[in-house]
């Protein structure tokens, strides 16, 4: 009987299937990966995100922000990103690597449609995000859906790190047709 | 009664009481930041690291890593890091900014002998981290305070986000003195 985290299969199909648990279960760790990214002027940034889709077929990942928010200042200058997840259950750290289109306006309403009224809270906010304001609550929760973004973040490397006994750590590549490779944990 | 999320002082203690929390603390959400940094060529990249020092005077923090992980040719490249921690129980995203000196051998040494044997397990692997490998266990541990190295990250901004009742973002940079700027959530 082989365990899931001895082969690359194995791997990927688990990793898969954690994303898609993040997607489903607001109370996965899979829910809120830390996303990487590279500012106009070249620091790295992380901070957290919701997980909104995950596609093991196309290997891609969907995330959805207010357009006005830093992260996008900087997909603009670098669509680069890393998403980071460590699942504690699974003692499996997931770490993704792609590029990133952002998506706005009629193309995302049928996105914005279904969103319940309450989640919408987390799209518009006036002044933007990140605008200094003189007291902690000079400000208001404005939905609007001209500032919903979605970002969809294509994949080109997945790596994953198992630490049980052993520890095991595979990558994976779009341009090696997602055939894993183990490396030196 | 003022709550520690109203003020920018109650915000700076409490992150900084966390951060040593994480220290001390193996099972602390702090124990565990995500580090993001930017590759040789340009890629944001985030992983896993343990937090090993805070100290709220100097406003720097250190991690341990291996003198051979991808993180340390990053760094030589762009010193620039970031690193991530969410707290669950006080619902407070802390976000730190700063730069890396990496130090290793004769310098690090006294580090090295308060190691616990079962802890120096992370740090010396032949071969090194990140080389492929045919097989998942074809590596082998091999603790060498040669490959041991200390990371100190002098912070050079702070941002913190309170998810309560009320969203509340602060924001300290050392150009600032530290002094809190709050800024729309």
């Amino acid at each position: 009987m082989t365990d899931w985290f001895e082969t690359h299969d194995g791997l990927w199909a688990k990793a898969w299937s954690i994303l898609g648990r993040g997607v489903a279960d607001a109370r996965h760790p899979a829910r809120r990966p830390t996303l990487a990214t590279v500012s106009p002027t070249g620091w790295p940034e992380a901070r957290t995100v919701v997980l909104r889709g995950a596609d093991a077929k196309a290997q891609l990942v969907t995330l959805h922000t207010d357009l006005y928010s830093d992260k996008i200042k900087s997909l603009d200058a670098n669509p680069r990103a890393a998403l980071h997840i460590w699942v504690p259950q699974q003692n499996l750290q997931i770490r993704l690597q792609g590029e990133v289109t952002v998506a706005s306006g009629a193309k995302v309403r049928p996105f914005w449609d279904n969103i319940p009224d309450h989640a919408r809270q987390s799209y518009g906010v006036i002044p933007p995000p990140g605008t200094p304001i003189a007291n902690a609550l000079d400000y208001v929760k404005d939905p609007d859906p001209a500032t919903f973004a979605v970002l969809t973040c294509t994949l080109t490397h997945i790596d994953l790190v198992h630490l049980g006994d052993d520890h095991r750590r595979v990558s994976y590549s779009r341009g090696g047709d997602w055939q894993g490779q183990w490396l030196s944990p």
